[in-house]
């Protein structure tokens, strides 16, 4: 087998050591940095390359790290990627994704555990996983995006073929698989891409240090070999879209981005496969172009998380004011209003948080719903608090019941985070198992000092470090089947299931989204076709004016509710959500 | 009269001092950093801002600076922007623009000098003076890109009725004025913004250190401040188009950009005036959406310098191939072929300097040559080399001449700098004035450092602060009379005339640029509409295949030169150009 490896750090020498026998590699002639040596190699076989002499290093696209990110890489044969399952895929007009992390999904913590809790995933509703980022890190537990060797599955998550069997195990269900790729940052821990060539440049500065190189000297190779790992994911183990992780990290000022390229790459492969292959962003940009097709000057990515709708969304839930709920706290239901019919709440508002006007407007006319993904909850929404604690922990379920219909019946396409469905008691915190006692340190520090600076006590912060943190976060199952849990669960599949049954629900058309709202009475309502929503937010009943003609039929509604009187005045109790058509 | 300041650094206080007396100004109470007071003023009044009880600054936004940019603000009465001529506006498609610098156009260096001087650039028939920059910078002369206060005009060229006499006297002559603005950077010299506001940030870094602020905490004022100077400009002093400096180095991450934003002001100030305003980008990205309509997904700008049309003529020229030249030197008269029909000669193509990939295609079928601006030489291309040369330097005439063609028949709105009409023999060096000794030891030892680099010897790199580097770069006219620089004028006088005379010059499609060229006997021809143009850039005959039904009659031609033979062949001597038609 021919073994490469992109080293223009080398000086004099690359050497293939493997299964313990070292080879020597050639430069390629044409002076572009590879290195290659033929050698006869089986499945397992371990085998790193040694710059100059140096220690023996992973390879930088090593399909699997047995040992972790500092061992040795192995060689992964073709049967690891045999896929059983035939499957057409689903594209995004439509779907709702579950967003999954396989280490606290069950307590095994492994893909194959994982895959065979799919199928309460399926019976939800939901249409796609999407699995929190794979690739090997230090330690067992983590969230997974400190990941150095892009190319290769986390080996306590059963490395490459337990994903395959996991993607398998989806498409048998009708589910399709998204991974959460990480492009911005890698490591810091075990990144020895360093050495082999110019993977970052002091160029531009990202909140991880020094940029991955995308615009510097050398950049083709180093953007060649993120679009491999992206395309290497679709194409391998047969995933159906990859959620791209900071795009606006990615520092880029090339006239042809890696984005672009990277969302014309998909395109291609899709058009090739017959697949809906589908690539989500994550953005702090607040700009339309992100998702804009290729051809009108967009970026061409096929949709973003809409951080905006859920900041206007936990506002108006829990009326929390802190950093960047801020300018959303001032009129949450009218900020929920806004990006339920707008999109982005900064559209070219001011952002108090960010100190300047941020955003720009999303056409409503020309911008099809489905690009945005809307939520009540994510890892980083949860995880990101001080005690990782879910909705579910100080809402009352009748609130975490007009979340869902705020995300299940609006226009974004929803997406929920595990257990949210059944307002799971477990909560979602910052776990980490860093082997370097140095970086340990300075995680559990650093978590720490971010939290004293608003005013909480260091021994109210778990240990990222502290195994029983990541136990904590684990799913608890037996409690779906207790109230108020089962109730909840009951409803969020409801919803799903109305959400697939009434074409209104998926309507593109975000000018067709017509709100009203009270702001002191904490009532909102829309239009979605012959549907209406109305929620109470509020803990008193509310008397809603939805105007003459409005619907009766009451579709869905998490109290007994009644059909709105002859003026059109429906009466909603606290805390509750209805679903009415006209139909 | 009313004195405003943003001064949001100011802790405590801000004092207006006015003529000797001070005032104590009250903060806005928005809390938005503004500080005002009303006090009596009249033109010339000398004032300034102290903070917190520090020393009294100049005003970010004076309009003059009678002692320099350290020294008091004045203020500016309405009459010094008053113009007598009134004027139509010329637009840019069809321009033929003429690339001025005031301190040394003139030995006397003044806007005055330079307005006296204008009949003979009307004469010789280009549309729009671009003027290097006109802000204040320290010390008397320098090329200008070092301005402090982007509101005002270096004094020592005349201030800011000197402009309004300068644009009078062009106006006069239906030459149109643009002006060349640096956004990218200010100073670093008599810099006293960083004391009033964010204006710079960390976040980016480019290479004159912090970037301006565009996207951190703060930059909304930031912007406006920028915006209000550009906007000035144009209405103020009734300046017909701006040319913006390096925008590659406007790091600025929103969604809606300072550079976009800039565009649709300066659209809505023509359509209010019915102006035909233009801005102008130099851009180092060789990225059509620089040029591409806002509703297209570009930036709006209406044109750019085109660097890559240069690098392709001056090596095909010259031979030379160091630095960034090197992938054009590779197969010049090709690289030149493709700049002609396709804009970029990095367009997706490798850059050896840049070591990446560079560039993207611009879309010939929909895209306006007239957005491109084409030259043999700029301040830049000639000032940047270590002794200042400009191509008369080291070319025959007739490669002069045959520059002259392919950049005033070709698809490219063409640009001249001061002085190559005639071939002129000064050089155009790197001079400043530094007052600071620090500084001006850090540019002259730089400056030597930079080419040591490239095996100058020290004593051949002419120092910038020698008054006679200046001074050896004034224009000397009393050489334009001499043989050959009348012959290259007259040359110049007649292709001018002729883009004005003949519209398929002005023709903006680019895909019926037909070119056809033989790398190795060096010559070109291409087409334009009924037009065919053909220059000889060997030192020997040569016998162009124009194939049958070729143009026949001669419209101008630097030597004589008889129409082609009956199969279509012409025969062109050594070094030159002509221009047939078949019309």
């Amino acid at each position: 087998m021919r073994f490469e490896v992109w080293a223009p750090k080398a000086q004099e020498s690359v050497v293939l050591r493997l299964d313990g026998e070292d080879m020597a590699m050639r430069p390629d002639p044409a002076g572009d940095g590879w290195w290659a040596v033929e050698a006869p190699a089986a499945a397992g076989s371990r085998y790193g390359y040694a710059l100059d002499g140096g220690p023996v290093l992973p390879d930088p696209r090593s399909r699997r790290q047995p040992e972790g990110p500092d061992g040795l890489s192995a060689v992964v044969g073709p049967d690891a990627y045999e896929r059983r399952v035939p499957w057409a895929g689903r594209a995004l007009p439509g779907a709702v994704l579950y967003e999954l992390h396989v280490g606290t999904f069950t307590r095994e913590g492994t893909l194959d555990a994982a895959a065979a809790q799919l199928d309460a995933v399926a019976e939800l509703g939901v249409t796609h996983v999407e699995l929190m980022p794979l690739c090997p890190f230090p330690g067992r537990h983590g969230w997974g995006y400190e990941g150095v060797s892009l190319w290769a599955v986390h080996e306590p998550y059963g490395g490459p073929a337990a994903l395959t069997r996991f993607v398998d195990a989806a498409h048998e269900r009708d589910l399709g698989v998204v991974l959460d790729v990480v492009h911005n940052h890698l490591g810091p821990s075990g990144n020895y891409l360093p050495q082999f060539g110019p993977y970052f440049t002091d160029t531009h500065h990202t909140p991880w240090g020094a940029a991955v190189n995308l615009d510097a000297p050398g950049s083709d190779e180093v953007c060649a070999f993120l679009l491999g790992s992206a395309l290497a994911w679709l194409r391998d183990f047969g995933l159906d879209g990859l959620r791209l992780d900071a795009v606006h990290a990615l520092a880029d000022t090339r006239a042809l981005t890696f984005l672009e390229e990277l969302s014309a790459e998909v395109d291609l492969l899709g058009a090739e496969t017959g697949r809906p292959l589908f690539l989500i962003a994550e953005s702090d940009l607040c700009d339309p172009r992100t998702t804009t097709p290729r051809p009108l000057g967009g970026l061409g990515l096929h949709a973003q998380w809409n951080d905006d709708f859920h900041h206007a969304l936990h506002t108006a839930l829990t009326g929390e004011s802190q950093g960047y709920y801020e300018d959303f706290a001032r009129a949450p239901i009218a900020a929920l209003a806004k990006t339920l019919t707008r999109v982005f709440f900064h559209d070219g508002t001011y952002s108090t948080f960010r100190g300047r006007t941020h955003g720009r407007p999303v056409d409503r006319t020309r911008t099809p719903a489905h690009r945005f993904l809307g939520y009540a909850q994510t890892h980083d929404q949860i995880g990101n608090r001080a005690q990782g604690d879910r909705l579910s922990a100080t809402l009352p379920p009748g609130l975490l019941a007009c979340a869902a219909a705020l995300v299940l019946t609006g226009p974004h396409t929803p997406m929920l985070f595990m257990g949210e469905e059944w307002g799971a008691t477990t909560p979602w915190q910052f776990f980490t198992d860093h082997t370097d006692p140095e970086l340990a340190r300075a995680v559990r520090d650093g978590r720490r000092r971010e939290f004293a600076a608003h005013g909480w006590a260091a021994e109210d912060i778990p240990d990222p470090q502290d195994p029983a943190t990541r136990e904590r976060s684990c799913l608890d199952r037996s409690e779906r089947d207790e109230e108020p849990h089962a109730r909840l669960l009951a409803w969020y599949r409801a919803l799903i299931a109305l959400r697939a049954d009434q074409p209104d629900l998926s309507d593109p058309d975000l000018a067709a989204v017509a709100v009203a709202f009270d702001e002191a009475e904490r009532w909102l309502t829309f239009r979605r076709g012959e549907l209406r929503i109305a929620v109470n937010l509020s803990d008193a009943p509310r008397d809603i004016p939805l105007g003459r003609g409005a619907p009766h039929r009451v579709l869905a509604s998490w109290e007994e509710v009644s059909p709105p009187d002859p003026t059109g005045v429906l009466r909603l109790p606290a805390s509750c959500a209805v679903i009415l058509t006209g139909a």
